[in-house]
């Protein structure tokens, strides 16, 4: 038997019991563990991708489980194997894909967005999908693969290295996970936070923060630096006010990374961009190797998973666990699909 | 004897016969033969930048010229030697010195803006900022080395390849070099510009153009370009508009040079920058290796200095010649400062 959360539209969730789909040929069938709920996946719920996602829609994307079933033809893969997805499907014909950028696909399919996602118990996928797990990482631990994965990819697209000082402009889960992962570094992390709560998040992280509501932060980060400024501006909190603070920030060519959604255009000083020879980066979900990356940090516990997962919810509470995410304070809210026995 | 345009305020040059300056320790006095009039020397001879330039001033920075004397301790350089200088003086000791990017040091001297320059006959410079000509380079072409080592920056930091597609915003001399530079790379260059005569320059110059006021460029360009977008967008307008249109043309992780500079904040999409992973890059000025390249393409003509020079114009009548190239029609226009004797 199955049982799916099913968004019907509206902020409102259907629980409901199916039967499982046999994995055809190519696919396998996961008894899904645990699912993270992401910024995207509120947005879903608050109807902001009405346009985008067919309702009534299994969405969800933050995975982790174990194989329960194998399709013909799939090679590589046991039953009970733990594994969890990167959940991007692409055409393989477009320039972007013929150009090597497949995550960037002109026709990219994402997964739980696009197609169905794993906010059930059993999840019938492509097994070109799966990523395998370590067999010590926790299930629910796994559930942050792929939120590491963004920041391990937008980390790397930084060209952070160490030695170098990075600011990342707002501490939400995106921000607190770039924040850990660019730490890995060995450069130094500033965080940028105006709401209290989240700042003490991140200091509970370890991460240095500064709120910029009552402190100089250009002046506080020249002192940081020498005079210099920062090498890496992180821009996480998709504000205008965030876009003109990082120009500011900068070192001589120093690089601002655009993580965050800015649903409009932002004025953008570009002239100091010229002046001290800028680079502006467009980051986009990840690769491979970026999933590669993330599992080795959330195993070996550089990405501290146990301390951002705030709480575990059953399936049948998945309308509760939306709201208790949009109220705000938790960091990373999990869905228990029930596959982790 | 020395015989200067000085600028004096207003729009208005002053030709003034005086005594030639004798070269100081590690300096040389140079025969100047041409300076070039750029779009920085338009500025400040319209009053634009009168808070730097303290008049009375020498401008001129695009020089040619032979060594007529040498200073106590300079080694390398002999009387009879063409030369062009690198206008950049730099600290040293401030962060962007000290990371390598010294031009941009954060207390750049910039030679004929901050300091005097080369609208004279005689000049006496320090000998570091000296590049050597190749004897059989005509001077009047070498006057467009400096101009052509902006254009060899930003190709440079554009990482431009063969194969790749590269739109130019905005036919200008700068934006004209560009092209000329571009196309030495092996990428197919396309211009877009409103100005019906500058666009037959650049078609003179064997560029393609395109009127953007008649042709829808966002499809041309996917047209042209197999459904990918371009490349490599250089933004040489300074306008809204060009900052606009550049994030449409790009393709999936192409990048947007800033070339022009932008007097106030521009509205850019940073959606379509994170949804593309698009790059955004600042360029200013040059570096050493910058003129190496300059200094090849205009000797070997691949840079065509003849076809740029529109007009040649002696220093008595530098007044003139400010106002032949404001008005429009003129690539480069040189001042003749009578060293090519
Ligand atoms: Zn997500
Ligand atoms: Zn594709
Ligand atoms: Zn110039
Ligand atoms: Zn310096």
């Amino acid at each position: 038997m199955n049982r799916s959360a099913l968004y019907v539209g509206e902020q409102t969730f259907v629980v409901e019991e199916t039967a499982s789909a046999p994995p055809g040929p190519g696919e396998v069938r996961i008894d899904v563990a645990y699912t993270g709920i992401c910024g995207t996946d509120l947005h879903i719920a608050h109807g902001a991708m009405d346009q985008r996602v067919h309702t009534p829609a299994v969405i969800g994307h933050e995975m982790s489980g174990r194989i329960a079933e194998v399709g013909e033809g799939v090679e590589g893969y046991q039953v009970g194997e733990a594994v969890t997805v990167m959940p991007l499907e692409w055409c393989g014909e477009c320039p972007a894909c013929r150009a090597g950028h497949t995550h960037i696909c002109h026709r990219l399919t994402f997964v739980g967005i696009d197609s169905p996602g794993s906010m059930q118990r059993s999840w019938t996928v492509p097994a070109r999908i799966l990523v395998p797990l370590p067999e010590e990482l926790p299930l629910a631990h796994a559930a942050l693969v792929e939120p590491t994965a963004v920041a391990v990819h937008d980390v790397r697209r930084s060209r952070l290295v160490a030695g170098e000082h990075a600011v990342i402009i707002g501490a939400g889960p995106v921000g607190l996970l770039i924040g850990t992962v660019a730490r890995q570094t060995g450069a130094t992390v500033t965080v940028l936070e105006l709401d209290p709560h989240r700042r003490a998040l991140a200091a509970d992280l370890g991460l240095a923060t500064v709120d910029p509501s009552t402190v100089d932060v250009a002046e506080h980060v020249r002192q940081a630096t020498g005079g210099a400024g920062a090498d890496v501006v992180f821009e996480v909190s998709g504000s205008a006010a965030g876009v003109r603070i990082a120009t500011d920030l900068l070192a001589v060519r120093g690089r601002l990374v655009v993580v965050a959604i800015h649903p409009t255009p932002r004025e953008v000083d570009l002239h100091r961009i010229f002046w001290r020879e800028l680079e502006v980066i467009g980051v986009r979900v990840y690769q491979r190797e970026d999933y590669v990356e993330a599992v080795r940090l959330v195993h070996g516990g550089q990405v501290p998973a146990q301390r951002l997962i705030s709480r575990i919810v059953p399936l049948a509470e998945v309308a509760q666990a939306f709201q208790a995410l949009a109220a705000g304070g938790d960091v990373k809210v999990l869905i228990d699909c029930g596959g982790d026995a």
